[in-house]
């Protein structure tokens, strides 16, 4: 199964250009090419599954972001994949391991773009994409590490029904706190409930009643952690529901299309005062010292019953050019991954 | 000297209505009244100097905020003064001490409302009201305390040359801190520099070269600590220069006249999450368990001779009803006090 096969055709996912607002097919170009070999010092990975993120859109943007993927490149992502050709001395050939290994069937990187084990016998593969992926360590590090949770407090989470939001709210039960979610559309909002236990949850979409009263109704207590994934308006309506010490989580902005230029909103400066309010930006990969812990804390949880994963794997490479938009449209069922 | 003597007249500023905008004479009247006693279990206090504060807009707003003095009140105002009558145990005649004692002469308060001991010996009533009260406390919490200040990192403060600015500007250049400072007018600037340290100051009021060309040229390495009094425009000026993990301290919101309706400004989010910003509102009262150990080494520095007051004070409370306008048409030449 490790080594590759005669009939292996290598094919790939390259960044064409720049995207204005969300990447889709005319940013990319699914090509075939030739089998690559294992680097010196490196590792040659067939990739099982493939991740579509919401933080793509930054990395194809023309704005300033923490990460860019040129124009050129294989399309950046985090994969799950077995090795299958080794020159390191610190991962061995068979082994089924979680790094950035792009949109592609094999992928030869350095040792440092492996990045842990995963253990399919725990969970199958698409949940090392998702609960025990970034989306759970995303969840795990912003919630838990920066969010100072505190039992019976309420969070409000944006994209619930997401990979990251669906986790947080989970994360939140756990630890004893009302939990609120926002999602779109009613699918999600049973699921948020359901199946990642969120005490309650608000359909943006739904329009017969004001966002602004479905939070005041849902958090009778106020808010005290804001975990936000979207930005802009949904999030203008939250503001007014912060209690005094309300932390802010800022995870993402999915529901701005661009930020050249910024668009504006109402001036936070005195809401940051007056309620003393913490808000913080975060990218994961800033507190990768706390993944080992986090990791564990996850699969215990997922062992207890108290961590589920929902995942929706699309099949094939042709696929992914036009994923990001559906995740963004909201069309997908779960954490959206690709097999390549 | 303790005890009150035949000739002594109440005078007393009672506050008669909330202000739109920054509290002027007519939200106030200046009233004699007959002498207090000295009330069960409290004190009573010959009122030396009495606080005035940008806070203060803030207690007389019909808006929502963290402190509020309602109409027919006498004006809450921070005060040093002498205890010229006890039935407290806990203080004894002849004490001088820092409490809310108001804007008048003579303040028969709750023991609870005597804050700490003073020591004039140390230095004269007006520091006990600036950096040794809640300028150099402000500062201390929200620099030294909230902020994590890293020496050779670069801090940009606003209202410099103000209370808690010329205190923040001393220690982050005891801390070893490049420290940038933005007022109004050449006075301030040049105080900014010669008396209270700052590397550099921008004057906001100069028209001849835009607020974020002065701010680019200041801080060739970015922006690590953004102590913010003013909020507004020249907040925005700022954002473009904060570096990735840079921390933003709400202290004050001077700039800003009315926040009913909230003004609108470039939405932050995108910022917080790319740079990884934190953004935190305080109010120094929150932290006074930390208040011995900052007082203790307030007046460490100040014995070093790195730290300094600014103080201008007024004689008679007949200054006091335009005493909040005074501050914020930046006339005052130091920290504002009145004798009354």
């Amino acid at each position: 199964m490790s080594e590759p096969h005669q009939g292996d055709r290598q094919l790939m996912v390259r960044v064409t250009s720049r995207a204005a607002g969300i990447p889709g097919p005319e940013n990319f170009e699914l090509v075939e090419a030739t089998m690559p070999i294992c680097p010196p010092g490196g590792v040659l990975v067939r990739v099982m599954l493939c991740a579509v993120d919401p933080a793509m859109r930054g990395w194809l943007s023309a704005e300033a972001n923490y990460m860019t993927v040129p124009d050129g490149a294989v399309m950046r992502a985090h994969s799950v994949g077995e090795i299958i050709s080794s020159n390191s001395e610190k991962w061995q050939v068979g082994t089924k391991v979680f790094g950035w290994f792009g949109w592609q069937r094999f992928a030869a990187v350095p040792e440092s773009d492996v990045l842990w084990r995963i253990d399919t016998s725990i969970a199958p593969p698409e949940s090392w994409l998702s609960i025990f992926g970034l989306n759970g360590l995303t969840a795990w590090v912003g919630f838990l590490h920066l969010a100072r949770p505190v039992a019976a407090q309420t969070v409000l989470v944006t994209t619930a029904g997401g990979g990251v939001g669906s986790a947080v709210g989970q994360l939140a039960k756990a630890h004893g706190l009302r939990a609120v979610g926002i999602a779109g559309g009613a699918e999600k909002i049973r699921l948020a409930v359901a199946r990642f236990g969120y005490d309650h949850a608000i359909d943006y979409r739904a329009e017969e009643t004001p966002i602004a009263t479905q939070i005041a109704a849902a958090c009778p207590a106020g808010i005290d952690i804001f975990f936000d994934n979207t930005a802009g308006h949904l999030a203008d309506s939250v503001f007014p529901y912060l209690n005094v010490g309300a932390r802010i989580i800022q995870c993402g902005t999915a529901a701005v299309a661009s930020w050249l230029p910024p668009p504006t909103g109402p001036r936070r400066e005195r809401d940051m005062l007056v309620k003393r309010l913490t808000w913080q930006g975060f990218v994961a990969f800033d507190h990768a010292a706390l993944f080992a812990k986090a990791l564990q804390e996850l699969q215990d949880l997922h062992k207890a019953g108290k961590l589920v994963a929902q995942d929706e794997v699309l099949d094939g490479l042709h696929h992914a050019p036009g994923a990001i938009q559906r995740l963004y449209r909201g069309e997908n069922a779960g954490r959206l991954s690709i097999r390549p």
